[in-house]
């Protein structure tokens, strides 16, 4: 007999990673009754009732909470408290969910139930970085007037995001730049067909570039780095608070900053609640559970 | 001395046309005086006043005119006369433009001033296909909840724009699979990373795709192929009239079908500008012009 | 009941390409009684008899024969007269080969019997264009005592051979120039990842190149060209006669040159047997025979 | 004034590390008296003669000795004894080598002058990855009968090697599967357009590959994988001892297997010497030296 897993609240990642794991369980969702259009398949999922008996797994949003007592749940009518979900997981069962805090985690710890963060799963970053990548590129060609092909740019740090940036933006023509601290970043941003100079240095450099990107989350893209650069430079953040780029000198420069947070969720909703899934299925493989 | 480029009417890629060409020549501008912001390096170009001697060159937007009367100039407050436009150009003097009608040639070569459509270039639609790739490429980026790496697509055609298109698609890690009618199309495709299928057998072929992109400019999609697709397929047409997609077909079977005309001018006209003057280079260069 | 396929003479290319026929057709080869090493899978094949009666299809290798008379047959111990085959092909049978005279043609048209050379189909060019490629990339991690990463290539033409060399090289980290005529080829190099000069102006080009690959088969790497170039720069000439380099001008000059002939015969015999099986079968199935 | 550095023993790579750090200081190379052909570029450099006073730096070869009395000096005529290195460098001075022993390092460091193993940094594996991998792709291409085209390629382990394996292999177009042991390391490779298992099940695995490259230095690949080959398939092994084959099954079932170390020094001294020169440069410019 198929495992049970249930599904409460998120966005539509989570109707996305509920269709996903029903290949492997027997899947229940809950928290979508507000107006919302979910994709044909899952259909049949959502008009199962919710499960009478406690599931082996539950998934939670990300995040799973603002106020670590109404779950995160934006479609559904009368909200979800986290306390009524303790009785929907077996004693032995597993919650899952992103950026799960302490308190809400003792919540189901204290009834003996694990929980596991998945965001803390190297794979589950990896794989992110691909929708966050995209989204970053479609940032560009809707905010440029020119193409991405020949134009200069600067990526900042070279962690997941960096590298499929540069996988993508050599691909289409791009003259790329890393700013990178380790010198074996700077050989493997060479090596994968870029220029490349010490982030130390970066405010000496005197490059007219089309597109900055930022992946580091401080702020080194201060006042002298911005006045050398065009007006007409596109700046794309990707980096988590406080970003890395001095909005305020960028503003008074008349540069525009696009601040781009949670592109996988905006921009490949699909994509982000399958990797949701098969972050899940890697966890429990391991455990020998599928 | 410098030569003289006179520039009359077109869109923002004429502007930019312009910025490139004042590189090589003093160049001359007019057809702006609606509402347009224009980059800052070209607002002195714009300064100049109607040039008082006729000019070398005359460089004419694409399409010229509609009715071969009056200049396609959507910038211009009053309109523009075509035949006003014979005396601002030495008889021993070249017309440029794109998609010239031949009434319209007449008017110029009746004084016998040469006159030659850029669109006839091989190159010029060589590099245009680039901006019309990246066009495409942010309209999948834009339209799909996924990723376009893992996506399965389709292109149909194996000219200048599905080349870059399968050279974007496959760096993005989509799988891709060309159809076209000649062999040796067929082996390119497969050499540059795509599968393969004849033209002629398309709608034997039960693949589902999450993109199908059309650049064939006569009806092959139809009803019997559309019907094998899933409904949340993706079909972009980049082929010019008729397209190459039974549009009522895929609006009865629920088809979304983006038909995207003109996407260099529209998504990047900094590049389609800059395209048009490097086109006028080399015919130029070719005389021994310059 | 399976179509029979006479096969006579060649190299392992023949075997190879017998091998792969093997899946469609009944396949009997002949000329290969010398000491020769067969694969595996060959091995039942060579056991079948002489074919008593006439084939469908008669295989002759590239080239035929060099003297009109015998059939180029290095492993055949006794030879093979080419008027002996005429009686083991069908009336109404086809004969395949490569690089066919005339005379040899006469053969067999004058009993009626259709002969095609496959090497005028393009997509034999193209896919033969890989092996090659791999060939000359070989030579060139052969010979150089630095990595192609990092090092200056100059290509010249930009036709089947070129555009793979581009993309394979480009991919190894090569900083590559083609040198060609059109502008079109110019703009499909940048857009390929190169740098692009007129092949008109290359003597003037005084570019230090670590590897220069010439495709073109007319002089045009001459005196003044080499005298440019570093004395340990490889050049390696993939044209045929009369090659692109002035040899005798290079060897005074002390550079080292190779030219490269029949790669894909030498380098990947299986890839290019399979290929002219490839090649045959979309001939017989564009008539439908397949 | 510059600074000086004093080159001793190895082979040719030490001669390129001399050439490239030529630029930077004073350099003096010694150990090359014995039969060798020197590029022009350095034979102004071979003429100097020992230094008379002490250098601000020593580089010694990799290794730096096998007994720890004599340097590794092949082209040396009456060899080098280390001990009377310790008279060429400054107090203050630092020593360079590869794999410096204890007492090696013992012999400098009693005498108060710094050691530094080159080897121990990063940037160094990942430049050096780069002449190893094009080795590798030199390797198959010699020894296999097709192209690397659209031949099927395993690789184990997804290290430095690995990774640019990865990038050179998918862009000639072969169909690479990558066997890693992470699940991070798994989406990496799905990311750069490889398929990918798990390398605790390879024994499971029972594709027909056309090349196996071993990158895990412990022996993973045993008799029941090993007979799930087909004894065409050719396998290269780049781990250092033990190497990841059982060579003893593969001999036995007759498969092909070519142990490739070191190739970096064998197939491209140039670049091995100016990545050793670039680690230095490094090295110094972090402790503000250059």
């Amino acid at each position: 007999m198929k495992k049970t897993f249930f599904i409460a609240g998120g966005d539509l990642r989570q109707i996305y990673a509920a269709e996903k794991l029903s290949e492997f369980f027997s899947v229940c969702i809950t928290g979508f009754d507000k107006n919302i259009s979910i994709p044909d398949t899952l259909r049949s999922e959502e008009s199962i009732p919710l499960c009478a008996a406690p599931s082996d797994y539950l998934l939670l949003p990300t995040p799973v909470s603002s106020d670590d007592v109404m779950l995160n749940a934006p479609f559904s009518q009368n909200g979800i408290s986290i306390s009524k979900l303790v009785s929907t997981v077996k004693k032995d069962g597993i919650v899952f969910g992103g950026k799960i805090s302490k308190n809400v985690k003792k919540i189901f710890t204290a009834e003996g139930i694990e929980v596991i963060d998945y965001l803390d799963r190297e794979e589950f970053s990896v794989l992110n970085a691909v929708p966050t990548a995209e989204g970053a590129i479609q940032l560009a060609l809707e905010e440029m007037p020119a193409t991405i092909y020949g134009s200069k740019i600067l990526i900042t740090g070279f962690g997941r995001i960096s590298k499929i940036l540069v996988k993508l933006l050599t691909a289409m023509g791009a003259d790329v730049t890393v700013a990178a601290r380790k010198y074996s970043d700077l050989a493997w941003a060479e090596i994968f067909g870029c220029k490349s100079i010490s982030i130390s240095r970066i405010e000496e450099h005197g490059e007219k570039y089309d597109i900055v990107y930022n992946t580091v989350p401080s702020v080194i893209l201060g006042k002298s780095f911005l006045e050398k650069l065009n007006t007409d430079c596109l700046m794309i953040d990707l980096a988590s608070r406080p970003g890395g780029i001095d909005f305020k000198a960028a503003s008074e420069l008349g540069i525009k900053v696009v601040w781009a947070l949670g592109l996988p969720g905006k921009s490949a909703p699909v994509t982000s609640g399958r990797i949701i899934a098969d972050t899940i299925k890697n966890i429990l493989a391991e455990r020998g559970a599928i």
